[in-house]
């Protein structure tokens, strides 16, 4: 299954499901752009509502040089342990807007992700039962403001600012999401970024075991599981792509005040 | 105003004025063990009902190094602007409990701050309007975890981990809080941290207008103003107490399991 929230055009909030055919919900292999919404007796047009974050995470715990390539292409080392940091709600943002970023910048770059979403509030999950609190994946795009990251000890103004945290446009149930899957990030049709989730350093079940040793996850929160080699600078008005197989794909562009 | 929120005996969730004098309900100039919570017709004893936090922020944004004396008694300069980190909502904890540590740590420090409450979604205020936003004040102890903060990039571990950041008991509006107020850390009675709040490098007007330009802030959020010098190692058992002139007392204990 895939789950969306969205507003239909009477302004309620609504959770729905991608996709759509032959006037069944049933599930695509890939939401493509024939995809529709379906909800109660009623099926929309992606284009047609406006499509919300797929969850409502209290905070997302992202993740550092989590692929040994982008690790290099960053001059860093890999680290001993996965590298975390976080981001507020604030920063989430939906499919299919133009965001705008933080003002006077040089270099703002995309870096598309694999977003766990998490499934029951949990805490000191073990490696082996982590995968049970998972109630599916997404797209993230971590942006990142690389003038004030590369100033400041903790990334805050350069990683947890407003926008910068789009994610969607539906969460997939784990079954669609195969442990090879590939992720690519396309900017203006271009593709940046092309790697698979069994490149990450530290797979899934790590991530949850390390981080719920520290905190509890709730509903809705994300785990941003940190991106691949190619990441690059975003100009004024780019379009941009974050397709993950077995999901579907991200898609917005970026104002540049 | 002195606002707390309490689970009362019927399991209610409520929000309450601390204090009552005389059967009416006052402001007292400071919360001291004589305050009452009035609430529609009722008082209550604060030990017979469940404090919990006096707000519920969707993020603290933390500040670092924000009093000269805490900088030199880290070794570390004076920041050039503010320097920020993030706990989510997992780290709140509420007054006059026994909260959990990180298992198996060496070093567990408490610091006493002044939080400031927004009271409204704000983005890009003004260090003129600034304080307009601020519903009130609150006390926070910024519990830390040195042990993993010194070595991790980003403080999660650090700064983030459940019941890393106690606050409350009240939001204290701002005219009961002086621009000196003095700020007060004691652990099992014995006084640790002594300042005030005009020692503050970035004062609270310049924390909301550069976190603002980043972030939109939301009615309930926290921001943790940084801690004086006098912080040190937290043991099993230990009771702190964060006093703020103007607003009362955060009290709580600590489990090092």
């Amino acid at each position: 299954m895939k789950r969306v929230r969205f507003r239909d055009s009477a302004g309620n909030v609504r959770g729905g499901r991608w996709a759509i055919e032959d006037g069944e919900p049933v599930v695509t292999a890939a939401a493509g752009p024939y995809g529709r919404i379906a909800f109660g007796d009623e099926s929309y047009d992606p284009g047609e509502v406006d499509i919300l974050p797929p969850c409502e995470p209290t905070k997302i715990v992202c993740l550092g040089r989590n692929y040994a390539d982008h690790a290099e292409e960053m001059g860093s080392d890999i680290p001993e342990r996965p590298m975390l940091f976080l981001k507020g709600p604030n920063a989430v943002a939906s499919h299919g807007n133009k965001l705008t970023m933080p003002a006077g910048k040089e270099r703002i770059d995309y870096e598309a992700e694999l977003g766990v979403v998490i499934g029951e509030q949990c805490k000191n999950v073990s490696e082996a039962d982590a995968l049970d609190v998972v109630a599916g994946y997404t797209c993230v795009n971590d942006i990142s403001n690389r003038d004030d990251q590369n100033r400041e000890q903790n990334w805050v103004r350069g990683k947890a600012f407003d926008n910068a945290c789009p994610i969607g446009p539906m969460v997939a149930t784990p079954e669609h999401v195969p442990e090879d899957a590939t992720i690519e990030c396309r900017v203006n049709g271009e593709t940046k970024q092309s790697s698979s989730r069994d490149n990450l350093i530290f797979p899934v079940e790590e991530l949850i075991a390390e981080i719920t040793e520290y905190m509890t996850l709730e509903p809705g929160d994300v785990i941003a599981t940190g991106t691949p080699a190619g990441v690059g600078p975003l100009e004024d008005g780019d379009q941009v792509e974050v397709e993950i197989e077995g999901i579907g794909t991200l898609e917005h562009s970026v104002k540049m005040p």
